[in-house]
């Protein structure tokens, strides 16, 4: 076991109709002006960017805002955002939509408050002083950013997707209203349940010899209430319950609960980033594709926590040798993605890498790995047989 | 389910030897001078308060101390504290032991920060407007003081024992070293495990229809974490990845997590506050005598959370009839808390309250209770069964 630091300020508003809370969770933050930051059209046809807007005008709170983030959103957008804040004299940042727009505030509010380009951040030259405070109204339940120190931005100059991890980016609050979820198309519902099972499964499988007994039953119980609720989900995705369950689950398995006491091993997201840094495609998706050909390269690094997740997780039962036993865990995770339509390889996520670009992905992948750490030809060996 | 707040700001740093980055957390919150209070001389005997001392004075923060706090803490050592901070212009109150000195620094943070007399607090007259930041540096694991929002206080003056819970108060770090809680009596260490059991428990028994499945499955992996750690520590208290386990469950139970979408009962902690204001009896022995008399008189308001509770948490097999799954579950625990030397009456508990003491007891008992809403009659009832 080791030690950790677990720190988690953001206060959740949790609920059907929390949005109106909006106007008074900003007025407690006494800030100045507000940016609304959003991505699509989605909020505006909705009418909860109105409502938002009406919320914080009736708490006498004025803002400016900024659509148009993207998935994997780029540093452009946010560069646009941060020169806006300055214009505007903005000190509140309200990310309203999943995972890219949270990022994306996140990035605006380490450049607004940070001399100098804020790439160097996600590059890792240097490291934020300071962030504009920055709340969150949900709309996807995924990425967990609304209650992470995490943030990854895409610079579309040579593709590179990057991470900033930073307490100060920790949102002050979370609106987290799971009705919201409802009208996402059922491809990004299913994505959003498999970027959860990762956040926990990145923490699960370590080399860590002793891990937290209490850590692990808490992320066995959240991997077991993701995959009962994806799947009522793919067959009635207006269950309110199921919503409230993959909601509430994505922030946990994100704000390093999942992760007290062991360490991340954090290489399928690592090898996704590069997927989704060349093709553009749905981050979830991608680590459903990717997963398994990672687990299979690297298994005999961990055994016993591969083990474990195949008994524990998968209730499978354990076979005489930990190769069977494990194999049969990797297959009933891929069977469950298959249940909700997540791809199990590059080719049915509908991509397919040449040899070269296999090669350019690996060697801009960040390097690391607690099961094991990878090199250049693991990575390579595990992008390969993911192609299928 | 019930919509929900979960606000959890205290930044926990958890390890052996943590105790040495207490000066640098302290000032990082840019405070004057600390007031460092804790109990009796174990602190003082085991050196922790010297440790302590040495790294406030490597990060030159100045301090004054106020010790003496007893178990079920009274208002007038609280007042002391009060009157001190005033005195000596403190901003910052460092605790250094359990629930108790971390109870008692939240009623001086209160006192302090507020006008008039901060008992008005504890009785529900008035509610707090600000208190004094407060540390921890955690020396037992059992009440989770450390990161909840409750204070419990004894006005000796009457034997009330009154509870304020406050956001405000929930601690700014928490400092947990496992190590710090080996040399705990081992009556000390099964009734910290009772109580962290009870916070739980007093969240996951109640009688909201359609209750949060992945805060039962974590709350079901806590109980069965303390249970099993529990266990270790009666056969081998120096065990210290138990006494890490026992230690981060106490957080967790009594943070908040475990009650998100639920709604809390409390009857048992009610009932208790009244044995230990009468008979200054140790919390979480006093709640293991009275739990199980709690139990069979209320839950048929509830039956399918105790078969539940029955079934997935104390690994008793269904039987026929709901009543007699939940009672076999119920003896279950009776039969766990004997096998780490906890009562479960009020005679093995060593009290023996009178007809009218019970009365007593009874009437003060504050009113309330999810699975039942307990009449004056209910409370007399549990008490007498309870008695053994």
């Amino acid at each position: 076991m080791k030690e950790f630091t677990y720190y988690t300020p953001t206060k959740v508003v949790f609920g059907v109709g929390t949005e109106a809370q909006v106007g008074a969770l900003v007025r407690e933050q006494h800030c100045k002006k507000v940016l609304i930051h959003y991505g699509g059209g989605s909020v505006q046809r909705s009418g909860l960017l109105d409502r938002i807007k009406a919320s914080l005008d009736a708490a006498g709170v004025s803002y400016v805002e900024l659509g148009g983030v993207v998935p994997n959103p780029h540093l452009d957008k946010a560069q646009e955002g941060i020169a806006l804040c300055r214009q505007e004299g903005v000190d509140f940042l309200l990310a309203v939509g999943g995972g890219s727009v949270i990022d994306s505030a996140k990035c605006i509010g380490y450049g607004a408050a940070n001399e100098g380009d804020v790439w160097d951040f996600y590059e890792g030259k240097r490291t934020p002083t300071a962030c504009l405070p920055v709340g969150a109204v949900l709309t996807i339940a995924a990425a967990g950013s609304e209650m992470s120190n995490s943030s990854v931005i895409t610079n579309t100059d040579g593709g590179w997707k990057r991470d900033c991890s930073n307490d100060l980016s920790r949102p002050v609050f979370a609106v987290m209203d799971p009705e919201l979820t409802m009208t996402l198309p059922d491809y990004q519902t299913a994505s959003g349940c498999v970027d959860i099972m990762m956040h926990t499964m990145e923490r699960y499988f370590n080399s860590v010899p002793e891990n937290m007994e209490l850590t692990d039953g808490i992320s066995e119980a959240l991997m077991r209430t993701v995959m009962a609720n994806a799947r009522i989900l793919h067959a009635d995705p207006k269950n309110l319950k199921a919503r409230s369950e993959i909601m509430w689950a994505g922030s946990l398995a994100h704000n390093d609960l999942t992760g007290c006491g062991g360490e991340g091993d954090w290489c399928t997201h690592r090898l996704e980033h590069e997927m989704g840094g060349m093709f553009d495609v749905t981050h979830g998706a991608g680590l459903a594709a990717i997963w398994a050909s990672w687990a299979r390269h690297v298994w005999t690094g961990a055994p016993q926590r591969f083990v474990q997740f195949a008994t524990r997780v998968m209730g499978v039962e354990p076979g005489a040798a930990d190769a069977d036993t494990v194999e049969r865990g990797i297959q009933a995770l891929e069977q469950f993605y298959r249940e909700i339509d997540m791809p199990t390889s590059m080719a049915e996520l509908g991509i397919a890498p040449t040899e070269d670009q296999i090669r350019t992905m690996a060697e801009k992948c960040i390097p690391g790995g607690s099961v094991k750490s990878l090199t250049l030809e693991d990575r390579i060996a595990i992008y390969t047989a993911a192609r299928g």
